[in-house]
């Protein structure tokens, strides 16, 4: 019988911290694409829009001014999702009827005064400042919510409706799903073999070290994982055992400051384009469980990029995805080694 | 305090087929919208292209040629993502380092010779056709596959890549993930309250009536669930306690090719183009579980439509909802609302 080689032959690979399986079929990145193609993203942001809300010295749609930022700008987001007060739903007895109380704070964080900049282009002094507000953030809106979600969807094919460099932030009353999944598997595998989940696997990746592992900084390393999902999706980790954003420190943050702009380099240089993702970080939930023990949490951060084989063609996740499970094309060792072989030097300073 | 209103207050909703929830925030549909637009679905597909492999007598990829098909016609995915062969991965002892075999047949299923149909223009007969292959295919692919999954991804905005009308069969020695789950919470259902999960479900939306409930028939009932997560998202559920597809009888057949003609003319005619979607067909699963008792699982057809707001702008299930959970932007019951609103006639029928 033919010997079994994951670049060859269809199969699982189980995702622990969501505990569910994706579909590998590293065979089929060769079916020719006849189906949709994305809209270039736009390379010609002017640097100031007078009609852009997210700019300096603008009027937003709430009637608010921007003042003069000269880094980070932050302020409630016009239209939030959840709000803090209001009233709740009533209680009912029925299964199928659940409803729950649902409130929470909605932000909206400028990373820089400039449109025609992304966290890749801009100075490792102004990416630090970013991760100084998103810490701050954690601790003001996780003294009274459960969970404190950052995340930015970079480009129009990810839902992003505006160029300026931004990201969210959605505080909530409840901890969502995918949170309260991984609050029960790393629990679990804490229980069971005693380290947190994440630790243990950053260690196992660094032991293998060519398959997955993408770039290491002194207190960083960026890898693809083993159950990754997306075409290139990927994973960033402390080496030290983190609970929350909140508690790195200086030198962890300059050095991840360092480490955001070389891995969205390497993003950029992929399709020579600014590449688009959602990203966001995961850590110990806040509110009540700041009193409890977290300790089989580790911080992370997650970079979903939709795109697939060009600038203009993305992986769809729809029947079979939504209906039973998720599925790629390639392996995350074959993105691996497309993501490692890239150029350091962004491709707009290519000529520097 | 202010009385709870859900269709102005956020709140959360309970899914107990999936176990988790989803975040409600009606007020929220009022805000502009800068970001993508998608290009409106191509209404002039030639009846015939001697250039596209899935037309009567055009030669595949594959060098097979097809036949000159009269009604459906079915053959092997050119690319598929599941082989019924090779290989097996090895076992692993890590329990982060797990991967698992994936055997299967993926087949496309053409539902009709003419390109420029689609199931709501086709006859009810030839749509009874369809009904008939799909159940054929449960039988024929359920013998050795633990799970046979029917889908349609309709239209450019949901990865179809070919306007011919068509779907897809992917069937798999194993359980996927939203399967396994539903396996899970109906027979975790069935044991706490003695009935099926969506039997219960379905006579307590009947009596509800005015609510969530779209269409009736004689034997199906087509609504909005409580639970809903994308915009328009529906659900088809026969009136009687049925397992699988296959077990629909002739009767059940026939109502449901005009059932499902009737619907999606009134989901064509909310935007007025040909509405894309992923739709599939969940029952109980086949292989192994043929022999076991599935009596908590009950039929039921999947509608997951993308378009939010117009024919060219869809809801984005990023960031948030990737990293943290699904959220919707109106209530079922709106969208219930507007559905309803809508004429019975085909929009390119109105002059008839
Ligand atoms: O097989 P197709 O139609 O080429 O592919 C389409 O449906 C598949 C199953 O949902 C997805 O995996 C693909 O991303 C999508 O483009
Ligand atoms: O708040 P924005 O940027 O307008 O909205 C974007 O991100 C949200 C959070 O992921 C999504 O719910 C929206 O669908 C998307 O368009």
């Amino acid at each position: 019988m033919e010997k079994f080689s994951a670049s060859e032959h269809p199969h699982l690979r189980y995702n622990p911290l969501r505990d569910d399986w994706v579909v590998v079929s590293p065979h089929r990145a060769k079916r020719p694409w006849q189906g949709q193609v994305e809209k270039k993203a736009v390379e010609d942001v002017p640097r100031h829009d007078p009609k852009n809300p997210l700019c300096p010295g603008v009027t937003r749609p709430s009637g608010q001014v921007n003042p003069d930022y000269k880094n980070t700008f932050i302020f409630d987001n016009d239209f939030p999702a959840l709000l803090p007060g209001g009233p709740d739903p009533p209680k009912s007895d029925d299964p199928l009827f659940q409803a729950a109380p649902a409130h929470g704070n909605c932000k909206v964080i400028c990373f820089h005064p400039w449109s025609d900049l992304t966290l890749p282009l801009m100075e490792v002094g102004d990416i630090k400042h970013v991760i100084d507000t998103w810490a701050n953030e954690m601790i003001n809106l996780g003294k009274i919510n459960q969970w404190v979600q950052i995340f930015e969807n970079r480009g129009a094919v990810m839902g992003c409706s505006n160029p300026h460099p931004h990201c969210q932030v959605w505080a909530s009353s409840f901890l969502p799903n995918e949170p309260s999944v991984k609050h029960r598997t790393q629990k679990e595998f804490k229980e069971k073999y005693g380290k947190p989940m994440l630790v243990d696997y950053l260690e196992k990746e660094l032991a293998k070290k060519d398959e997955r592992v993408l770039l290491e900084s002194s207190h960083w390393v960026w890898l693809v994982p083993y159950w990754a999902t997306w075409p290139f999706e990927t994973m960033l980790l402390p080496r030290r055992h983190v609970l929350r954003l909140q508690d790195l420190t200086d030198d962890e943050r300059n050095d991840l400051a360092q480490m955001m702009k070389n891995l969205l380099i390497i993003y950029d240089n992929l399709f020579e384009i600014s590449f688009p993702y959602s990203m966001g970080w995961h850590g110990a939930p806040t509110g009540k469980y700041l009193e409890e023990d977290c300790s089989h949490w580790q911080l992370h951060a997650l970079f979903y990029p939709p795109l697939l084989r060009s600038a203009t063609v993305k992986k769809f996740m729809v029947g079979y995805e939504m209906l039973a499970s998720s599925q790629r094309d390639m392996t995350a060792e074959q993105a691996a080694d497309r993501l490692k072989a890239l150029p350091r030097v962004h491709y707009k300073h290519k000529s520097d």
